[in-house]
Order: C-alpha cells, then structure tokens, then sequence
C-alpha cells in the first residue's frame, strides 16, 4: 500500500475562503484597485510564440536586481513567495531538525515547515502582537535550522525593529533566517542587503501586494550568492511563468502608480482607524495595507464579516489564527474603497451592536 | 555557519540552454506556431483586477476533470509537471528511499529525487533505446517509493506499452509510479484512469507541448483521490497564475487546433525519419513531436547543432544524456517548418558530412 510520508499524513489543508468572492476584495490584502496599467498594456502585446515558449527567468532577474541594488546571483524570481518559503524549507530542513515562529503569522511557513519533517517550536506574540523577541531568541537552540519571521507581520500588522531582527540572525548562525517583507512598500523598513554582513539571512519581497499582481505570482527571493546557488538548485528553471516575466519589468518601471496606491492606502488606514477608536473597536496599530480589529467573541466576528458581505466588502475572520479570537483582519485600498469600508462599518456595527465597548488591545 | 542540507549540496544544476533562442525554436519539443488563437483572444480580455485577485483554481481544476473524464479531486493542476514531480518527491520521498528511473530521460526527476534525498537507481535502456521493462522490475526492492517514467520517453520518443507500464506499477505497490504523458497528444496512448485500479499509479498531462502553453506553466497530476489528497496538502493553493487558469478553458475547447497541429507534426516527422534515412543518419523511431538522431561523435553533435543555428534552426544536443553519445534532438512543426528544418538539414549535412554512412542503432 502506498501511504504519504509521515510529515505530508499529519499535513493540515490550507484552504483560504477563495470561493465566491463577490464584492470589494477587502479579505486577501490584494491591491484592491489592481496593478498599474503598464502591465496589462504589456499583457496584451504578448503574442502566440510568446506563450508556447518556456519562460526565461534569467534576464528578468537582471532587471530587478537592478532595481533593487543588488546583483542578479544575489536573488532568485519565485512563483509568489510561497515558492521562496518551500525552497528555504527544502535547501535547509532536514527531518526533525528545528523550525522557528512568532504566531500568529501567515499560515505557510509552519505547513512547509512541517512537510520538510521539521519540529516547529511556535512563540506566541504578547496580547499586544509586539514581536516575541526575547522569547524567540531564547528559544533558538543549536539545531534551529529556519526562522521565518512576517515584517510587517501577517494578519496583526505588527513591526519587529531591524535591530532586533539581526540579532535574532547573529544568534542562529546556523539558521536560515527568512525576514518575509510582503508588505514593505507599506512601511519602508527593510534588511534588503544585510545578507552581506549576515550570511544566514534571507529577505522575501513579492509583486501580490502594493503592485497588484497576486493573480501572476511573483516572489523575490535575496540572500548571500553562495546561500542563492544552493536555493536556485532545488528550483525549477520555468517556476516564473512567461507572462509574469513579460509584466515584471512595466510594474518595476511604473513607481509613481505603486506610490500613489500607498499613499492612497495609508491615508485609508488612518480614516479606519479613526473610525475603529470611535467605535471603541480594538485594533492594532498596523504598519500595512491592513488592520486587524478585534470585534468581540468568535460568534461575532463571523457575524461580523457575514454583514460586511451582505454589504458586499469582504473582510477575513481570523478568529482561529493563535490570539486572534473574534478578530477580522480589513484590508485598505483607496478613497472610494474605503468610503464603501466605512459606509458598510457603520451600518455593521449598528446592526449588530456587539463591538460597543471592547477593550483596547 | 549555515549550510544546506547534504542531498542539496550535491545536487546538480540544471540549465537548459535557454539564452538566445535565436530561430526556428526546435530545441525544447514546444509547440513551434504558438497556442490557439482563442488563448490569445482570452488573455487580452483580462482586466486590471483579474491580476490583482489571488489565482483560484478549483473552479478550472472542475473544468479539466470534466475534460478528462474524471472527478475533480481526482486531479491537481501545478505549475508545469515540473511541480507535479516536486511534489510526488516531496510527498513520497523519504531521505534514503529508493527511487528509479529508466535513462536517458528527463532530467527533473532525478534533480527532485535527489533533493528529496532518495537513493536513485538509473536503469540503462539497451542501445535502441527501447523501455528496459524487465531490468527495471528487477530493481524495484521493498524500499523503492518512487518510480518516474516519461511515456513516450523524452529525448529518445520511445514508448513502453500499457501493459509494462501496469505491471511495473503492480509489481511496486508501496511506490509511487509515475507516468509522465507529457506528449500524449502525439502519441494517443494512455493509463490516465488506471489510477482506479492501481492507487499507486499517477498520470502527468501538460499544456506546455501540442496545446502551445509552456509560458503559462499548466500541469495536470491526475491520481487516487485519497492520494492526490496528500499530494494537494504539500502544494500551494496559488500555484497555478491566473492568466494560465483564465486560459486554460479556452485552450481545451479549441480541440481542432490542437488536432491539426499533431496532424502537421505527424506528417513532419515521416518527412524528417525519410531525410534522415536517405542520408542514413541513425535515427530512433518516434512517438512524439521530436526525434532523436544520432549524427556521429559528440564533435560532430556539438557541429551539427551549430550550423543548424547558423542556419536559424535551434535543435538541441543531447550529448551528455546517458547513451545519447553524438546525438541531437529535434522538434517537428508544421509544414513551413518542417520545410525550413528539411533544408537546412540537408545544408548541413553536405557542409559537415560527418553523418554519412552512420550505422542504423
């Protein structure tokens, strides 16, 4: 009989609500407007040949080292940045070596974690979301191989400082040490080129976020050339498809749409949180395109996002990641979207009037 | 100092030749016209939001099961079957498994096999080439979990029969065997439901070769739904880009193009396996839109290939593949095509004159 290995039997499914998704996309932290025009005027230059050709990563990748400052051996182009975190899961862990987290975080990196046969050592953030720094720290042991860490953390909104990040890296020598920056464009900070003083760290940045591009799956992998070599190994030459590296270099090239898109989301996230503290909603101060809110019990956060989408604004309910009990998570996007936000929060927190009165955080 | 693991640091590269493709592509047994106008007309109907939203591919993973027959969780599309190998390795694959392989063949499966970990047994195929069915059952031990086999074979356009094929999977019912029908199409047989009486049995279909898609990365895995079920687990719910999941209906519904197109091929390869042997270059009987021919010595493959691009033919030197000493591989188009190869052939064979008389294998 044919059975799975151990670590894939005891896999838990990762099916995020992807299903009728009708309404204003407020549920995935997508760009809610969509990526700037340049690409889809590059999309539909694509010819018949352009398709049935095998994508060709390489020159690509020249352009967005380029674009960051850094040289082409010092990154590699992954399909979206799950890919990233299943190749640093397979060039590094090798059963029952030690993972680290900070929860609650994005669900991927513990389900790679676990199918690489891992033994996951989870710390929970304080009741504040602060980055667990101390304990994580502490918790590092001679056979920590991964660290993924979400900066700004995914769904509290949280920032860990650059500071305490290099010295989680300086303290796992012996451990790769991914800084996942989905979210930079909203924030700024970054480690980008510190791999060249820390070997063992590794910097993720991705095109599904600010840039509007989640549906063409783009990943930027950085890190130490000789660390890349053995990650771009275990890739295969065509995981980037050839559309994704045909727009790539239009998006890199239209900054003024991905700044105005974050100025137009920071300016969103400061009306919610307004709106929240008014409400007496608890939320945490988020340093991305979204807000975490706690709503009440459970029971009502699922209320909750059921009247957002009757309202037709679809928010998350992330009431089952660790401390998030009666907690949605709102993604921002411009002025008309977070009129239509705003309009359908008030209504929500009218109809239902469970949230009166929570506590801060 | 961190390290990757040992299967890791071992691990070959792999890096076709995919820089200045410059030419009449024959060199990567894609389709050579391009995918069917309606893809196209699809593609360019996409919006700005179709990009931003996270790709969903269960809706269009109903589509090809009802396409192929099947039911849905029958079936798991990924990016390219490259990532169907990946994640069989990652599924089944334990450090010291033993997997098995027949060579010459593809090259990823031993690339994903050994960064698993496993134990590769490499089984000759005899001088012509053909499938080394009873070395390899001899192989199979109680440790063998993974045995990958491209039908027809890839670079010699070799095919094993179903019944082979059903008694090596019956003969290994520990192991997952893989069928890998990247070109079905040319060839017409397949074991794609046979999954239903051995559970152990996968089949892989791509739209990278007669369908034209190899830049939009769509792979089909087709198994027992309880096995697929732990194969799905290891994946990323985003694997597949939006634009490939848009297209993909549009390229199954246009079944005339894709007819005509192996039509043209069909007749393309009688006119280059006459050429071939009316210049009496060895060559292998083939199953699939590409045939391997054996032009003398490695100098003389490495030459060949060269005046063939001189000439803006791209074929591919398979030199290095085990027992492919001296031999090139060369993909078949339709008629214009095949015409331009047909000339060039016979150019090149005047210039160098080194294939002459090359014995029959």
């Amino acid at each position: 009989m044919l059975s799975p290995r151990n670590a894939v039997r005891t896999l838990p499914s990762y099916h995020p609500p992807l299903a009728g998704r009708d309404g204003l996309r407020l549920d995935f932290n997508e760009n809610t407007v969509g990526c700037s025009p340049r690409v889809l005027e590059r999309l539909r230059q694509l010819g018949l040949e352009d398709l049935a050709r095998y994508p060709e990563r390489v020159p690509v990748e020249a352009i967005v080292a380029d674009f960051l400052g850094i040289e082409a051996a010092e990154l590699l182009l992954t399909n979206g940045v799950d890919e990233a975190i299943h190749l640093l899961c397979q060039t590094y862990l090798e059963a029952g070596d030690e993972a680290l987290i900070a929860v609650p975080t994005y669900s991927m990196y513990r389900i790679y974690m676990m199918a690489a046969g891992a033994e996951i050592t989870s710390v929970a953030a304080s009741r504040d979301f602060r980055f667990p720094f101390e304990v994580l720290r502490n918790r590092i042991t001679k056979r920590t191989r991964l660290i993924a860490i979400a900066n700004p953390n995914n769904p509290t909104g949280t920032v860990a400082s650059p500071e305490e990040l290099l010295t989680i890296a300086r303290s796992a020598p012996a451990a790769a040490v991914l800084v996942d920056e989905a979210y930079f464009e909203f924030c700024q900070q970054t480690l980008l080129t510190k791999f060249r003083e820390l070997p063992n760290l590794f910097v993720a940045r991705t095109l599904s976020k600010a840039y509007g591009m989640a549906g063409l799956r783009v990943g930027v992998l950085v890190g130490d050339p000789g660390q890349m070599r053995a990650v771009r190994r275990v890739s295969s030459p065509y995981n980037v498809n050839a559309v994704a590296l045909a727009c790539l270099p239009a998006a890199l090239a239209d900054q003024g749409y991905v700044q105005q898109y974050v100025k137009d989301v920071l300016e969103a996230r400061t009306h919610l949180e307004l709106a929240l503290e008014a409400s007496g909603i608890s939320f945490w101060p988020s340093a991305a395109n979204f807000v975490l809110a706690r709503v009440g019990s459970t029971q009502a956060a699922a209320a909750f996002v059921e009247q957002m989408h009757r309202r037709r604004i679809l928010v998350r309910d992330r009431s089952s990641d660790h401390g998030c009990e009666g907690c949605v998570r709102i993604t921002l996007g411009p002025r008309d979207h977070s009129d239509r936000l705003l309009a359908a929060l008030h209504e929500t927190i009218e109809e239902l009037g469970v949230t009166q009165g929570a506590s801060r955080p």
